[in-house]
């Protein structure tokens, strides 16, 4: 046995409470070492009374293979322990180690238990997510390019719609164009919007914000905001804000004053600024990145806690579904905690969703964020089926190591994208082949996580790094590309309308150069099936029928085993159906 | 390589700030595994300016080699990733896994860096222990045993002082003794107090709070507390309270009140009752493990938390300088924040010690708890000093274990006891054998964080477990073990005048059946020599002189090694000498 391989983490995403006593364990393990985990579990306080359940593998990674046991206590008081089997050769695992089955300390240690522990269930300790996230279909729209439905509200410098962007023109794009849009949106399936910041800043980008109380003035004001959030709610959509914490812009009122009155400034605090006078070459404050332009707030400072938390409430209050939080990993873990109370006190409901790039699993144990970017996912997505980078196997391996990185909740609220506004779009990183983008999409419409589709990707819409990436909607329907628009709203169709893909459990199938991946519930059983090479491939799925929920198309086994033809670049959805 | 060996967890143990710019990265390997390892870092922003460090090894346990470097930033957001070498083997370990050394990826991966990162060092998440730590030698008191300095508050029931202690009865131990003893108290040494519960309860432990407000009118009232504070701090002693905050006693009133008015009871939500009317047996509440006796609090209900903290702010103000929680594990972490909140905004340098058996890394991040009581070191001293089981090298993996699973900070701040109020006396334990509980409190006094002495181990008192370890103190000096007392006393001397002890770095350096422990601070180096067998043994220590802090006695090296003859059961803590 490969004792150096094998991992349990008490209280964190391998022990952990999902919601009242739905709880969940995972077992580390080498790959392909174990031939059994049985999990050994219990109340602390009446451990004679104790249970023993086969643990289930997960999946597997380069190195590991993983097990979960989904354990309904009945009670709050949890202590247990793993069996382990290869072969001959039987160990328990404890909190202390190794030991030898029959072990006496199992049952009477002289001088204390030896198993592990999760001591008590709090509720307020458990990670409530919110109850729409499972059949979210995201959309994110980067107010400026996405429509002008005012132009009275443009700037005086804006640019002819279906110009070049660059870092810093202006197109015109604003909240009543949203709001025209909504129809478009409906149509296409959408259920949430994802908007990049609104509120009053210099940029074409707007996360330089100047005034955190003030929508920007050329995407409109407060009213126009309640009235996208009441007509999209009118249609059942959902509407998440970006929040810019961690630093201000260049032209907020408060870093101004500092600038102007050094020391004396009733700011001075608000900010890590280093010495006096405040020096912008180079600045001796922290800011984003390393420039001066967008100074770092100094969050542990009560008075903008309650600055920034003030106007969270009051954009809260507005009845919006949640935020999307800019730089959420440079803020400290306190603010974030108070702003957790904040947004969640008004809308018990809202989702929080942090812009993390790397593991974020500090960030997602109930306290701070519901899920993340999933930036680690979009790469493995770009690897797989943009680039030709890794195959299948290699990009199930890492899909498993995200997933159980994170708590089933985490994982839930995941935002599944393929590109933003901080990327190259998806399309342009596959080299224009709409085959690889729809192959990635059928992907991430059918795992855990909400997919999230940055705007226009669905008219076939291409862009470069940003801000290339940022180009304005082109709402001549004629330019689309109307295939891609009728994929996209059969994907959207489909996560709303399937249970498996919302709720069910996720297993990887894939074989040769074949990704699958089959996602279960209850009775339900769907299989995408993914051939993202050049040439067709054969895939072989046990069972008797299956249907396509893509095309439409019908398969029917022989002898226990339906043999798939995939045409190069292409995928299906099956349902998997049990002959009478 | 064994790469499944190999753990880095970022901003967790393995990766955390101290304080300021100082910051430590930890890597574990697998034992005897690797050559080198070398810790690369650098700002995350100016990634080209990145260093690299050698890092080195702490020491190992069982299974795994833990290596350790201290780096002093010169910004507060960090990258970094590990090179590790085997014979001619090398690679990169990052937060997306192992890499060739000179991957591309390293320096420019197109698709967003790979390296581990620590994205901003927020002093508000730093824990912060108190000031007074390394130098604390703490004695915890049961105060209804310790000395009756106030007959006339004892109760009606009070039996004759030096009877024999059961579940029930009381022998008149108070505050007013506690006072009279400080005396005492500073001729053997000590500088902190830890008193068990002293608030209004129906036991002579009183675990069972009734009244969270007054202090028990058998131990004394508030002035008595207020007395003590003021005269320990004369002599330099701190006080440290016992909160117990999970349940309550059965007389609590506000329970009384929801057993007579059920659900009509305002304080219905005070706890965790399940159905009306309320049963006691069985209980269809929570209480203390399984009985009805100390109903457990809902502390996620804002009136309790109220209630608790406003009785914890008035305690914190009469000047107490810490709290040890009881049953810290039980209660959810969102009151313990607030706890710490509290309890710091009145005393920023108060310590907070909960009562954790098992692994307690989730409450040791520096939001909520300081240190805990260290039970696992508790019970490897018993294993290795009193019963023989284990051998000093076994007992090295298993201190190593416990270094590594926590920060430096909170490993200065364990609660280092070999016996209390909940277990057998450790003399007993080690069945009368007085060598083996003074080797086991050089290791005690030696060792990282704050070491604890059961009142009474330091006139030899003996007890079994609870309640016969609960006996009165005998006050005649005439039956005291006079040496044991002596040897405490140079003990707790050695512990505050040695930075070596308070602040040093800990390396484990056993032979054979010999435990070694060096200490090293600046130019000072203390090592601890234990031999814990019924036979004399011998260790070599390279050097040329050293000084036993114990007995005075002087040894010299000979080639540089300096060669030690311990009798059974006896130790030395050897201050190394450069010679001129």
């Amino acid at each position: 046995m490969n004792l150096q391989a094998i991992l349990h983490i008490p209280k964190s995403n391998y022990a952990y409470p999902v919601s009242g006593l739905d709880f969940r364990v995972r077992l580390r393990a080498g790959r392909g070492d174990l031939d059994s985990v049985r999990l050994v579990i219990g109340n602390q306080y009446l451990w004679e009374t104790r249970e023993e359940f086969p643990m289930e593998k997960l999946g597997s990674d380069g190195l590991f293979d993983y097990y979960q046991y989904e354990y309904h206590c009945t009670d709050t008081r949890l202590g247990y322990y793993f069996l382990l089997k290869k072969g001959e050769e039987e160990l328990i695992y404890t909190e202390n180690g190794f030991l030898e089955p029959g072990s006496v300390d199992i049952d009477h240690d002289r001088i204390g238990f030896v198993h592990f522990q999760f001591p008590f269930i709090n509720g307020i300790d458990v990670h409530k997510k919110p109850s729409w996230v499972n059949s979210a279909v995201f959309y994110q729209i980067f107010p400026e390019r996405f429509c002008n439905g005012d132009p009275s509200l443009s700037p005086e410098t804006v640019c002819q719609w279906g110009g070049k962007p660059d870092r810093m023109n202006f197109f015109g794009g604003d909240l009543p164009g949203v709001i025209q849009k909504l129809p478009y949106l409906s149509e296409l399936g959408v259920n949430a919007l994802y908007l990049t910041p609104i509120f009053e800043a210099s940029t074409n980008h707007k996360y330089d914000t100047n005034d955190y109380t003030r929508i920007d003035p050329h995407f409109g004001d407060e009213s126009t905001l309640v009235e996208l959030v009441q007509k999209a709610h009118e249609r059942g959509i959902r509407i998440m804000l970006d929040g810019v914490f961690n630093h201000c812009g260049f032209f907020f009122r408060q870093f101004q004053d500092v600038l102007k009155h050094g020391e004396k400034s009733p700011y001075r605090d608000w900010f890590h600024i280093k010495s006096f006078p405040v020096t912008l070459d180079p600045p001796n404050f922290d800011g984003f990145a390393i420039g001066p332009y967008m100074p770092k707030f100094n969050t542990e400072n009560r008075e903008v806690m309650e600055y920034l938390l003030g106007a969270v409430a009051k954009w809260t209050r507005t009845g919006i579904d949640g935020w999307r939080l800019d730089v959420a990993d440079e803020v400290d873990a306190h603010f974030w905690r108070e702003f957790r109370k904040t947004v969640r006190g008004i809308n018990p409901d809202a989702v929080i969703i942090g812009e993390n790039w790397w593991n974020a699993e500090p960030w997602l144990r109930g306290d701070q964020f519901d899920g993340v970017m999933n930036y680690a996912v979009q790469r493995a997505s770009v690897l797989y089926f943009a680039e030709d980078r890794i195959g299948p196997k290699k990009f199930e391996e890492s899909l498993t190591e995200n997933l159980v990185r994170y708590t089933d909740q985490a994982n839930d609220c995941m935002l599944n994208l393929l590109d933003s506004h901080d990327t190259a779009r998806f399309l342009n990183t596959c080299g224009g082949e709409a085959g690889r983008l729809k192959n990635a999409a059928v992907f991430q419409y059918t795992f855990v996580g909400m997919p999230c589709t940055y705007y226009g990707t669905e008219i076939g819409m291409t862009g470069g790094n940003d801000p290339d990436c940022r180009r304005t909607f082109d709402w001549e329907e004629s330019h689309w590309n109307r295939e891609m628009f009728e994929f996209y709203q059969k994907l959207m169709a489909l996560r709303k309308g399937q249970k498996a893909l919302q709720y069910g459990t996720v297993r990887f199938c894939s074989a040769g150069e074949v990704f699958a991946m089959e996602r279960s519930c209850g009775e339900d059983t769907l299989v995408t099936v993914v051939n993202n090479t050049d040439g067709e491939q054969e895939f072989v799925l046990p069972g008797n029928r299956a249907l396509d929920l893509l095309s439409g198309a019908g398969y029917t086994g022989e002898a226990g085993k339906i043999r798939l033809k995939l045409p190069a670049f292409s995928s299906v959805i099956l349902k998997k159906e049990t002959v009478q």
